[in-house]
């Protein structure tokens, strides 16, 4: 049966939508058009999926074996990867969105000649071998994986960032005779990821964008881990796509129809101006007792059950992995076809090399995940005296290096006019028929791209930006801070990934004033200080703030956010970017100090200012300036006992109006925020929660008075 | 010019959808019919919005201006409220989800005579009065404020929720001849909201619940920040929500056509089957000389602007905030029209009480937000031995009353098999004439929700059903705890809002196991300490999971998470459900110990076995479990010092897989984690991060002997 494209906005005909066709119905009808070797490794492939999961009675048969046939059309017929060169850049990129299915993959994987991926590493899937490449989701980390996918829609708004990828390379470094990249992006997906709002959001991106280079496969099996997709969702998925602007093709009989499956890829390859959604209807766990049921998704079948598919599909029962050489056979021009690919490309850069010499120099460096040599001198190596906001210090940092270094992507969630990223001449990333009402343009070699109001898919997209090839592409988000709270789950998959994504964050403290609470950001540093692997730096002016983005471009391997003020900042002349990179450092040291004062970010200058104060009342106060927890703790145990003296019995208080949780490894008391903030004008608001210099300075009197009194309060920490 | 309705699916004829006709049309087709009073009113509406933002030259006047002919058909024609009784059971709500428009809602709470809102406290728009109810986003705390909005997409969701409400509440109390709860809920949403995915799926939701007593009103003006809508979302949005299941209504002429849209609100509220998506063209900062351009969404237009706009208009330029008698002749009979709906409510309850005494008992009880006086003899008093899941006892402990309590809503994001919130006999909440494929039904009735695999959306949901008056409903969500990240925006709202929602999350450590660190939170627990108001807390056994339960539904004005786990934790007989209110408590208690260790969930039993190890070996350790932080703190100095006894010196070491940050405050050491996890069963993940006894005891010991040899260590946090 082939695909059945209804791209018009009439419809009615779509009788997959909501898995309204009966199993029976599409098992009836399934397609006889089979060759025997199709049919046996259809087969075979189920029956692995069910003997792994049996194994260790756990894990996800389900859904993979209900995707087979999808798989053999991938891996067998449509996708163009090179197994012995699973690094070959020009390869397609394959998401699996719904990662649980992950025994789909690596079985794939396996079969098509991955080396890494031995039958023995196989078998390791739910195992306790520690250096297995099974884990219970795809990792980034093992070969043939593109992302690490599990939480649900990320993979789906990834494959967006890596077909955002393609579209941009190949805009930048193609030329009419030689297209040096040119692959395609493939996402899989089930029922769940589509109900995800970042996939959603991810979905109106990708239609707006034109992105014909990307496909999203849905197997559609109507079933969740609660039952049948209906409980919870009966709207209509093919209409709703089209309104996004995507194509749509349906599948009807998708555990069968590897045939017009193919036909459906290929046609989404060749798709001119729209990205393609290909509905499969599937059934979960064919072939179990159990099919098209729920309890296959997430449990084995049981050995009574996988013993009779094995009867029914006239292999023995006794034995278990059973890879037949039929099905080797089948597999086994994958990786010479693969070579292949990899040579003719060497051989088109090589050409291209010849004929444009200096556009190939930057695309190899690029390749390299290389910047330009010379890129710190790009960054203005002093800045004006006036108070500045370490918001605007960060569009002069940066905007001079996002104009000249093509790998910068620089996007951001509907607030250019906050987060000052707009460089002189910068073009939109943007489809080049796009034409706004108010004359708007860009095109796909643009590199500043506006997300819309969509935080989350802006995070997920930029890893899968980042994940396209390593720091090929380096991609820059940017938000008010308090709204990285809506792309927690992305940012953490950055950091989880190891992935270099900037994340430009603004309006960080109560000092971002009238908007009130529900913009000012109390707790959420707390997340993201506790996040393994990702750098939160707040700079406390815009020496910091230079120091902060060089760090995080020196990051290779790690997401940072880069925190700063809407407000103005006084410039201290004892800042020094340099020192950013150590976490922490003595801002103003003091002999015989009697109190070290923790100064941070926006309210920095709150720490010089009571340092001060207190100076005046003959108490002596070193300055600490810490605008990174994390970059601190890789330092030495010295460097961070000579930066703090509690060894030396000086009392450290930290100032920042945050929730305290954390700091007090580092101090012995704080004035920090237990409760949320108020609308008010910024300085009010700082005043209405003692974050004045004033009252700060009350606050520190009071701690030292207190502590003499009560000398048990030096052994806990103080909430002043 | 009246509404068109365009309910089929085949369309085309929609020229609203992206904004294309253009500004000047829609002026020129300006309705003529405004009355003399409603054109005036509408001038005065915009100059008084104008000058407000005028006075303090900040805040957001365009939005406002362009949504006042709505906000007439609203506040003057459609709603069913009460001024002078704010909190008239049976009103209609309403939620105003781009926040930032708020001088829309707080003039119309002003003109239309709710009494704190006079305009000497309309006037303290972004001023510094600590006091003033009009804060820069509206805020639940002031009258005729239904809930805290700002953050984007969330007040759809809480729209949603908060007819969902109504729905259960009639479907419970009301008679065929008693519609003691009848209100409509109308929710106001810019082009921003709906890009976000938490309203994304929230609309797919409520498409599918047929929630006719819902209207989501589209300021459709087509700018955001950054400029045209156009640069990023293309999207047929009527076609989109017309596959959700939303009836569409558009109105061209948005800024003046009140009658148009006083029948398409009626329309809507006469629906039978659907909700109901009005889209309305409106015109941001219509009047000003920079009307339609994105700079009128943030800022005040600058005193020469409002100047003309007056002369414009023919109002004195030199006078501001106008309000003639004319405009308040034009509102004048609302308060009164209200106390009319009041009392013909009070008297219909009155009937319904004699005639259905019993039943009006527990409504009038759900109205007080009290509880059956005997809920707590539901839970059960004690549990058998055997090892028991937390996430298991958690189901054995809440069931009981979910079963005999209506105030409790539960729902799950799509994981029932695994969060065990299912009751006997218990009834789904959905559209009574749903029919799925497997034959599960429901009704609105129903307190069992499935809200698929939409975290976010079932967290935001959950607020707007807990808003519909104080603890009239409970509503409980369910996921696993790695998954309440997509939800954070949405849980600190209602953390900020001091709603109590329960949130019942497993699967909360590395215990976790095979689904590997993407499912493994390390980090997360640390953004809900912190944040301020929610109660996080992790019980240790089944008898702590009875305090958790019972300490979250006590906490009237706090949400609560309650963090289980998936794999079964034996029963410790020293555990009291009576002590997790406060905090922490010491569990075993030793005459000189030589060191606290601090136990916490899934993971007290180690801390307990590592005691018994280290008493082999004559080290003599105190064990303290520590389910919640900010209970702990709330205690008295004594008994926190009496718990932790580190004022006399002896050192708290805490065991937790997760961040230390935090625990810094309460421990001089720490079992913790700083990296991701990975994919093992849940021993073997253990044992690698060394959270096995035998690894703990080790690192215990040699903590002791550590700081005996370098004692400056005492006064640092070590991480272990």
């Amino acid at each position: 049966m082939t695909p059945t494209q209804t791209n018009d906005t009439t419809e009615g005909g779509d009788n997959l939508v909501n898995g309204l066709k009966q199993e029976e119905e599409i098992e009836q009808s399934a397609v006889k058009r089979l060759s025997d070797e199709q049919d046996h490794v259809l087969k075979s492939f189920r029956l692995l999926i069910a003997d792994l999961c049996q194994q260790f009675n756990g894990g996800h048969p389900g859904g993979a074996i209900g995707m087979a046939a999808i798989g053999v059309a991938l891996w067998k017929y449509a996708m163009r990867y090179a197994p012995h060169t699973p690094t070959y850049f020009n390869r397609d990129r394959f998401v699996l969105s719904n990662g649980h299915t992950c025994l789909f993959q690596y079985t794939f994987l396996h079969l098509t000649g991955f080396k890494a991926m031995t039958l023995d590493q196989l078998k390791s899937y739910h195992s306790d071998r520690v250096d297995a490449l099974c884990p219970g989701h795809p990792e980034i980390e093992h070969e043939g994986i593109e992302v690490t996918t599990g939480p649900l829609g990320q993979g789906v708004a990834n494959a967006i960032g890596l077909a955002m990828a393609t579209k941009n390379l190949q805009a930048t470094y193609n030329k009419p005779d030689f297209d040096v990249v040119s692959n395609h992006t493939w996402c899989m997906t089930g029922d769940a990821c589509l109900q995800e709002g970042v996939a959603l959001e991810a979905i109106s991106f990708a239609g707006h964008l034109k992105l014909n280079n990307l496909t999203l496969i849905y197997d559609n099996n109507q079933v969740t881990c609660d039952g049948s997709v209906d409980l919870t969702n009966t709207e209509d998925i093919n209409a709703k796509m089209r309104a996004c602007g995507w194509d749509v093709i349906n599948i009807e009989d998708g555990c069968f129809d590897i045939e017009g499956i193919v036909e459906a890829l290929n046609k989404a390859r060749a798709s001119t101006d729209k990205p393609t959604f290909i509905n499969v209807r599937t059934i979960i766990g064919l072939g179990s007792a159990m099919a098209g049921d729920a309890v296959t998704h997430g449990q084995a079948f049981g050995a009574d059950d996988v013993a009779n598919m094995k009867k029914m599909y006239e292999f023995d029962p006794e034995v278990h992995f059973i890879i037949s050489e039929k099905m080797r056979k089948f597999f086994a021009d994958i990786p010479a076809r693969g070579q292949k690919l990899v040579q003719e490309w060497d051989k088109k850069v090589q050409q291209y090399a010849t004929k444009y010499p200096e556009l190939n120099a930057e695309f190899q460096q690029r390749i390299k995940g290389r910047l330009p040599e010379d890129w710190k001198e790009l960054i203005p190596s002093s800045f004006p005296d006036q108070p500045t906001a370490t918001r605007k210090a960060s569009g002069l940092v940066f905007n001079p290096l996002a104009g000249k270094v093509n790998s910068f992507m620089v996007g951001t969630a509907d607030l250019s006019p906050s987060v000052n990223m707009i460089w002189k001449d910068k073009v939109d990333f943007q489809h080049p028929d796009l034409k706004t009402a108010c004359g708007i343009t860009g095109n796909y070699s643009g590199r500043y791209i506006h997300y819309g109001v969509r935080e989350h898919a802006m995070c997920a997209i930029s890893n899968g930006l980042a994940a396209f090839a390593p720091n090929t592409i380096i991609p820059v988000t940017s938000s008010f801070f308090m709204f990285y709270i809506y792309a927690a789950a992305a940012v953490r998959m950055g950091a989880l990934q190891q992935l270099q994504v900037i994340h430009l964050a603004t309006h960080d403290s109560i000092g971002t004033g009238e908007d009130g609470p529900t913009h000012q950001p109390i707790e959420l540093a707390n997340l993201y200080r506790a996040m393994p692997t990702l750098l939160y730096i707040r700079p406390g002016d815009s020496e910091e703030t230079a120091g902060a983005w060089i760090t995080a471009i020196e990051a290779k391997n790690a997401p940072t956010i880069i925190s700063t003020s809407r407000h103005t900042l006084p410039q201290l002349p004892q800042t020094k970017r340099d020192s950013v990179a150590k976490g922490a450092y003595v801002l103003d040291e003091v002999e015989d100090a009697d109190v070290t004062l923790i100064g941070v970010g926006a309210e920095l200058s709150h720490a010089v200012g009571v340092a001060k104060e207190l100076k005046k009342k003959d108490i002596k106060a070193r300055v600490v300036s810490f605008p990174c927890q994390r970059l601190f703790e890789a330092q030495s145990l010295e460097y961070r006992r000579d930066t703090l003296r509690r060894h030396r019995g000086i009392p450290a208080i930290v100032i920042e109006p945050f929730a305290p949780n954390g700091w007090e490894r580092y101090a012995d008391a704080g004035a920090c925020m237990r409760r949320f903030g108020h609308s008010l004008p910024g300085k009010a608001a700082y005043k209405m929660f003692g974050f004045d210099v004033p009252s700060l300075t009350v606050k520190v009197e009071t701690y030292l008075q207190k502590v003499q009194e009560d000398p048990l309060l030096r052994g806990e920490f103080v909430d002043l």
